[in-house]
């Protein structure tokens, strides 16, 4: 009979009962050679007294190795342990513990996962792209959440539809049509887990790997990544400050991807004629254009001009929007406005993704949408914004000495501070360990030579905008950036 | 000057805007070519009095042209429209409305549409993997989601970490260790938007295209989707009564997926020492297990075996969980255990896909979880489920003649109900007409000639149950489903 006793740990009082503390003990023993095969154990009526713990203890400690096959036995006849499957297992706990023999990423996983950027930190302030939170109608959206969850929770708790959940379809249709001038109806739009997974359906489903795609250089760094992770070859286009320049004596593309309503990041806003000019060169082409309206809702001079996909009945351009920046980044909600006939093969590949986004969070939207608190929201914030962005620029006006390098954005949430003679890659880091989130200029682009820093407004107050410049105005003041 | 009256239609009053209309009715006029380049357009006075609208009316709608750059003016000198980037303008909404002339899906896109389901039909009876979801405590997890957005709804209003909410992955690293043996602590804990993402994250990140998988035959086929979406190679391998058999003959895979507690569909639990031989194969291919975990929290006869994940301490073992079944599917939450030098890395690439759940759902699931919540209601459903499943199986003995074709199964929320000469999928096809959901065992077949239907008890109720195998019972009776 085994010395179970002297092997064994003291048994403690907490949240893992007894019970399984001993059958851990005694199965890590067997695992680990210490108990060989055939070996008695004690009775449980011996172990019990021994250990000076309940005999219950141990027999539902046994009955659970018993389960699992570590040990048999039979009444009467005592308890032992098994054999297992091979003498390998001894190694199992000892020799194999180094990562060194272990299996990595393949070769494409390490391709992939440089492409990310991994998690931001959500407490720097100037990082473009959030909008202001404190802002948003709380206390109506848990009202509209808890709508559904006290009156039929049982309807939204199933898996739903990979398209989305047909009311918030019908309202982001509506809003499309009405707010961007986008000809659509529910039918042609898919509920997206974010702008950044539209962008990667498109990548998949419209392109082949290989496939010509041109992105605007300086251009939105997700896409960039979204695209090149589905095996697509880049095409820098030159940005100026109207935007995208087309060129029509460019070798043809499958896709343009652009971002006309308010450039990312430099700001612009594509005019008709470019526009006009682009669906004529995809139409010639056959090729797409993926048009990336992710917060066209905050425009301040001017009128928004209607999104492209309105401008082309052909039904060439798919149109990618957020609901991150209008109402909240965790939210997590996007769409895709698709021709009708892509979108089954879009839910059907959907299906194997993420199959879709949360109903009861689809639903909620859907009303925030339909009862007109977004619009409401949309009008209140692009105030709020446009005097954040007067400030701001009002603030850099004096540190950056020109005009010229910083033009007063016509759109959006952050503005971009031209800095050509800096090393904005070195001058961002910094930046980031003193608590500022503006990007380097220079991390969106590929050909381009532009240099300088992309600074969001939108979701910062007088105050923190005061202490961002400052900190932007000390670094420049006080450490060598040039090139 | 152009008798403009004569082109529009007639404004009404709706939820559009006077102006909206007016512009939208002769912005479609000059891309038709109706309102061809530098034709003058009637002063605001004169189309307001023709129209018997209001000036403003006009005078809106055509600033908002003057904006977009349809028409230019200047004071005095009239309204012109302007001429636009080319002739082929009007083509766009006449002669190229076709769909002959657009660009379809890529070839990729379409062999990828393929692999997915699309959606299925939450009213269908008796479907697999479908809990009870009116027993869901509603009204405790509406408290929970409430809290957050109560208390300080910011704090999880901004972008959050692709890894997921580090509550979330502490109660999911303290659930897995002490309920299903998993080694893991919360920085090796990824929360997914649903298994089927996690899937999708181990097939492209560790494999290489091309890489040989071992598959179970049958098998989960969203699993098999989610491979082949990413290139690899599928070998089917046999299963019996226990689930997967290995095969050290075979020639070595770079990983092996199979569903260990509760093989998927047949029901097998993989006994420890074909789990230990696995492990032991793995070490010698150096290859990869994932451990799909899917529904292992609802066992009725024995213990649950603990997790192959905490049999090898070398980290071989990827393990991924749901919480579809053990709370409701349209919450999209799951999970993947990975050993931590592999975390960044998959967290990088997550942020190119949808970068992360909806946090305030992730935030009450944590609470949901860390409470007791969740252990509350698995006990309770376990309880229902045992007895869905006996009353099922009474119900189906007498119709198919033997207990050979239809195991009690010891876990999970599904049978397997044996029809070896049966058309199975032409019989499902007809059973989804009739309200019925089960699936063909046969879908699930990649080499096996297995046939029969997978059929869903848990979140039935009896009258249900009754409903469902009559209608099954008399398409058995009354049509010739032999293959």
């Amino acid at each position: 009979m085994l010395d179970l006793q002297g092997m064994l740990p003291a048994l403690t009082d907490g949240d893992v009962p007894r019970f399984r503390q001993l059958y851990q003990a005694i199965r890590q023993r067997i695992l680990d050679g210490q108990l060989p095969a055939d070996s008695r154990l004690p009775s449980s009526r011996h172990l019990a007294s021994q250990l000076q713990i309940s005999r219950n203890t141990v027999m539902q400690a046994y009955e659970q190795l018993l389960a699992e096959g570590y040990i048999r036995g039979a009444t009467g006849a005592g308890t032992f342990v098994n054999s297992l499957a091979s003498d390998s297992l001894q190694q199992s706990s000892t020799v194999l513990d180094s990562k060194a023999t272990l299996p990595g990423l393949s070769q494409r996983g390490q391709r992939l996962s440089q492409l990310g950027r991994g998690g931001g930190n959500s407490q720097l302030i100037l990082a473009p792209g959030i909008p202001e939170l404190d802002t948003f109608p709380w206390t109506e959206w848990r009202r509209l959440l808890n709508q559904d969850i006290r009156r039929a929770p049982r309807r939204l708790a199933n898996y739903g539809q990979p398209q989305g959940y047909l009311s918030l379809r019908q309202a982001l249709a509506d809003y499309l049509r009405e707010s961007r001038g986008v000809r659509c109806d529910a039918a042609q739009v898919v509920v997206t887990s974010g702008a950044q997974q539209g962008i990667e359906l498109v990548a998949r489903l419209c392109l082949e790997p290989g496939d010509r795609v041109w992105v605007e250089d300086p251009g939105y760094i997700g896409a960039r990544g979204g695209f090149i992770a589905a095996d697509v070859q880049l095409q820098p286009m030159a940005v100026d400050d109207e935007g995208l320049i087309p060129d029509a004596q460019a070798a043809a593309p499958r896709l343009i991807y652009l971002t006309p309503s308010h450039q990312y990041p430099t700001g612009g806003t594509l005019p008709l004629a470019r526009r006009l000019a682009l669906i004529d060169l995809a139409r010639q082409w056959n090729c797409w254009i993926l048009e990336d309206d992710y917060d066209s809702e905050y425009r301040y001079e001017g009128r928004p001009l209607a999104a492209m996909q309105g401008l082309d009945p052909s039904g060439r351009v798919l149109y990618i929007g957020t609901l991150a920046k209008v109402m909240f980044p965790s939210l997590r909600l996007g769409y895709l406005v698709l021709p009708e006939h892509l979108v089954d093969s879009f839910c059907r590949y959907r299906s194997l993704v993420d199959y879709h986004a949360p109903l009861h969070t689809q639903a909620a939207a859907a009303r925030f949408i339909a009862s007109g608190n977004l619009l409401g929201h949309i009008r209140k914030m692009r105030q709020l914004y446009a005097a954040r962005r007067d400030y701001l620029w009002q603030r850099l006006l004096p540190l950056v000495g020109s005009e010229q390098r910083c033009r007063l954005p016509e759109a959006g949430m952050h503005l971009c501070q031209r800095l050509p003679e800096v090393d904005d890659s070195a001058l961002s880091q910094y930046l980031m360990t003193q608590g500022v989130g503006c990007r380097a200029l220079s991390a969106h682009c590929l050909q381009s030579p532009a240099r300088g820093l992309v600074m969001g407004y939108a979701g910062y107050r007088e105050d923190e905008i005061d202490r961002g410049v400052s900190i932007v105005q000390q670094a420049l003041e006080q450490r060598p950036w040039q090139r």
